[in-house]
């Protein structure tokens, strides 16, 4: 072991594939000799009525505790007028950026080569507000909200991260073109950020022409920074262009220095319980976290035996083409350490 | 000649590269001998007060009598306290369906083969609004206006779209499970729309997920119908798939069955003058237009002599990697027909 004091964080393992993918992080870390002590909450069996969701008080306080932690698929019911699991995370732990690194993954060939880049998603108001309202029969409105200190917040989050990760560019994502005001105040603040980051460069795009710049070339990107409704669109298509949901890490960043590391698919119930869920997103969302932390060396560590396994080839889940089990995929990985 | 009465046609041939495209597009139809008389109406030189923008009220007026335009591109003047020329034209015109086929080009190779899918647009409400205020101090909001009369227009249109020119499903677009009212009305439109379509399939996609299936395998799609905003995003996407939007045709459908069909690229002032523009995205527009017109034998031919061009690969311009001139491209189109 390493010797130094272990770190507690938060796991919730999550429904459908979760706990399967869970079990291969928690093999892994230990191969690894991470030290970290896992705290693990089980959501998605009753509901909270303090919190009307699945998540109990007490695996909220575990996050705010620990300040760190790591959280697999969550499905919520729908219809049954609890919030979204994801939302009221976010809500409840001001989770305010939504980081997700996107690279090709040497040996898993899609269309495109070099993809490397970070979209950095303000997670916490803009199209996602709740504020709707019938104004009379057959007419209804959306409130899209914006303010300074929540873009402000991202914008310095995003700079901030483009230094501490050796980054050179910030491209501001936008329809200030139609939405002067509020993606006018959201630029407006980037404006004011990068102002204080003269060694990184700054740049403007209107998300229509980004996202066919993303599919002409997404090697023109680095860090992306934007409103949550563009980001929820972005990330989802740069996670497209390098293979798909199952394969891309994701970490939001809260208030009070809290750091939720999560993998962003779905909890796949058709193939939970059998031993051959992929656990690769949930893996380097846990690299994510690792480096949250600062402990560089085990992220790295970790970062290339998953890399390894994949470039290697020999033991794939079947959503890589593969056919090795969850298992024979995590061992790959612990002997790829 | 066909021997036919001939239709009069608006045409804005627009700004920068606008006029040697619009050329083009004459030179081409009067050689397939098109039955179309132009009409045209030069702007970007002068404001309109009336208008209060660089059309003027006699060019609206011309569409208006003709039902029937094409438009080259047109830049706006940024800051000049006009509106946009685009939304002044969808709003005087009524242009609530913005149509754009996009499909892979024989011979001209992307990452994606096999696209053949056409995004439907609903161009007059959604976040297009323009109501937007500041709250209190760094607090603005934005207003998404979805209504059912434009949401159960524009989606007639999509399934008459699809049923007109043989197509088998319309995906609509949305993200209802953020906005549930105005995405929610949208949705509720579509489906009562569909079950007068039983011989057209039927799908809800929610965006993110859209945009991450575009860019895996955008062969999945046929007929994609969205609001405004996410029409404009993905509309640009697709483009960028086969190869952008000098070679994208796209159409606006209006009230009193009014149709301008347009190139939506830049009008590419650093070429402008030059004789090097393509001329592919205004040709295929007025393709657009002539199927509009229900003059298929004509947009065939045109169609098939730009593919051809392209395919053939001698008289390519410089976007296509090329050297060819605007003339050259399009004496080689014209002796293709
Ligand atoms: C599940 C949904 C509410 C969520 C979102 O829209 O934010 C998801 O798409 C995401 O990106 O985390
Ligand atoms: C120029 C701009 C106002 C326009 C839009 O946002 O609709 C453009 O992107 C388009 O798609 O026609």
């Amino acid at each position: 072991s390493s010797g130094s004091t272990p770190i507690t964080a938060t796991l919730f393992p999550g429904d459908g594939i979760g706990p399967e993918i869970a079990v291969a992080v928690k093999k892994v870390f230990s191969t690894a000799e991470v030290p970290i002590e896992w705290e693990e909450h089980y959501v998605g069996e009753t509901v909270d009525n303090r919190t009307n969701s699945f998540l109990t008080l007490e695996s909220l306080e575990s996050v705010r505790r620990n300040k760190v932690g790591l959280k697999g698929p969550m499905a919520t019911p729908i219809g049954k007028g609890h919030r979204s699991l994801n939302l009221t995370l976010r809500k409840e732990l001001g989770l305010y950026a939504n980081v997700r690194p996107c690279y090709s993954l040497p040996g898993y060939k899609t269309r495109y080569d070099g993809v490397n880049l970070v979209t950095i998603r303000e997670n916490t108001e803009g199209e996602y507000s709740g504020l709707e309202h019938q104004v009379v029969k057959g007419v209804v409105e959306s409130i899209k909200i914006i303010t300074r200190q929540a873009s402000l917040r991202v914008a310095e989050y995003a700079f901030h991260y483009a230094v501490a990760n050796g980054r050179k560019r910030v491209s501001a994502i936008h329809k200030a073109n139609i939405m002067r005001k509020t993606d006018g105040l959201f630029l407006k603040c980037c404006r004011e950020v990068a102002e204080k980051y003269p060694e990184i460069a700054y740049e403007e795009v209107i998300i229509d022409n980004c996202c066919m710049m993303l599919v002409k070339n997404p090697t023109l990107f680095d860090v992306l920074v934007m409103p949550n409704l563009y980001g929820d669109i972005i990330s989802d298509l740069c996670a497209g262009l390098i293979g798909g949901l199952g394969l891309t890490p994701s970490c939001n960043i809260g208030e009070d220095g809290i750091a939720l590391a999560e993998a962003v698919h779905g909890s796949a119930p058709d193939i939970a319980g059998k031993n051959l869920a992929n656990p690769t997103a949930l893996l380097l969302s846990g690299v994510s976290m690792l480096r949250h932390l600062e402990m560089n060396d085990k992220a790295d560590q970790i970062h290339k035996a998953v890399l390894n396994t994949i470039s290697e080839g020999k033991f794939l889940t079947g959503d890589l083409g593969g056919n090795a089990s969850t298992t024979d995929f995590t061992k790959a990985v612990c002997n790829h350490l």
